[in-house]
């Protein structure tokens, strides 16, 4: 039984980080975080086009001579913004140590993890359809960029080698084709909760939704990988 | 083999329709049907607040005298699109007759439907995700709207109920959940194509992606309902 109190992180306007004063002076790794951090928050609300820079920086505590002393420009910064964006899933990723868990924990590992990532970072999935509404224009430039995603492809294809070699697993997928599955397993019915409440069951935007969300969406994929729960 | 050529239709500005001569005069089924159909379009790019009514009354070959003759205002033309959107889909579901084929068909039928209808029909769910940006505050004005989607939900029901009496489906899922797991799947690998190739693989841009995510989607799908292909 999944105990854990579900609340749907709303993107809105973003709250303002800590005033200009509190940060130490001089830390540029603290500094190029906020403002990634910041950057986030408002090329997922506003798009490239609709973020400001102005904002973005304010909101991260800094001067505006400081944006242009780590980035040439808007596009600059959202760009860096894109692939910290990608790093942080990521990493936080690595740090689950799938390749230390038998290949049934660790499939039930990733497919919670992945959930639970998208509802509490509503502005990364966001800041992803932002991009895919440019058509990919900016992203398609990051250079080494399919390098960042290189440890998660490799994680999923060890998974599924120890799955099938311990004969735990029915089935082996394409890691790619099998991560886009369950990205758009955890992320549809958070993103399009809104109509489907409408079209099916008002309980759709309750809070105790996501428990269930998540519950059929583990059983889901240990059906489809495992034969079983 | 699946062997249908697939290609991905863009979301671009809208083709015009045949000049306002071809459509015979005072056929308000028709004129009706057009509007909503040249609303599907506007109201998918550019969200309620940035179509515009001229151009889609321009665009069904109408006067705008005569869109003020169906709808009273804008607002109420955005509910009827939306609401025709949703009948559109449903009654192509229902010529399916998934309830006259055998569950393992029926199954995959409505698997591969929902992929299709998504691939062909991008201004379906690109007008639920502009909804969605407007947190559902019109679509859950629609009155008896749940009823609209009743027959998918029965046919489900009744697809899980046939499949387990006759020991075919190792799993039963509520309906619901199973429908917005089933739209996710379908969704999202289209949806965040640019992100997901530059993040992946530029293959995914191809034509032949469309074909290999198909039957990707049916045989996890199959697996996860059924325990086999």
């Amino acid at each position: 039984m999944y105990k854990k109190s579900w609340k749907i992180t709303v993107l809105s306007d973003p709250a303002p980080f800590p005033a200009k004063r509190d940060i130490k002076r001089r830390d540029p790794i603290e500094s190029s975080r906020r403002i990634l951090l910041s950057g986030m928050k408002h090329f997922a609300l506003y798009g490239l086009s609709g973020a400001r820079v102005t904002d973005i920086i304010q909101e991260a505590g800094l001067s505006h001579r400081m944006l242009y002393h780590y980035y040439e420009s808007k596009e600059a910064l959202y760009l860096a913004t894109l692939e910290f964006a990608y790093k942080q899933i990521r990493e936080a990723e690595l740090g689950l140590h799938i390749s230390s868990l038998d290949p049934v924990s660790g499939m039930r590992r990733i497919v919670e993890f992945t959930f639970d990532y998208f509802v509490e970072n509503p502005e990364f999935m966001a800041l992803l359809s932002q991009e895919n509404l440019n058509g990919g224009k900016f992203i398609s430039q990051l250079e080494h960029f399919k390098d960042v995603q290189r440890p998660l492809v490799d994680s999923l294809e060890d998974l599924f080698t120890r799955g099938k070699a311990s004969g735990r697993y029915r089935k082996v997928y394409d890691p790619v084709q099998f991560y886009i599955s369950l990205s758009g397993l955890c992320y549809f019915g958070i993103s399009n909760r809104f109509t489907l409440a409408a079209a099916f069951e008002e309980s759709i935007l309750s809070e105790s939704y996501i428990a269930d969300r998540r519950g059929h969406i583990t059983e889901f994929v240990m059906q489809a990988v495992i034969g079983s729960t």
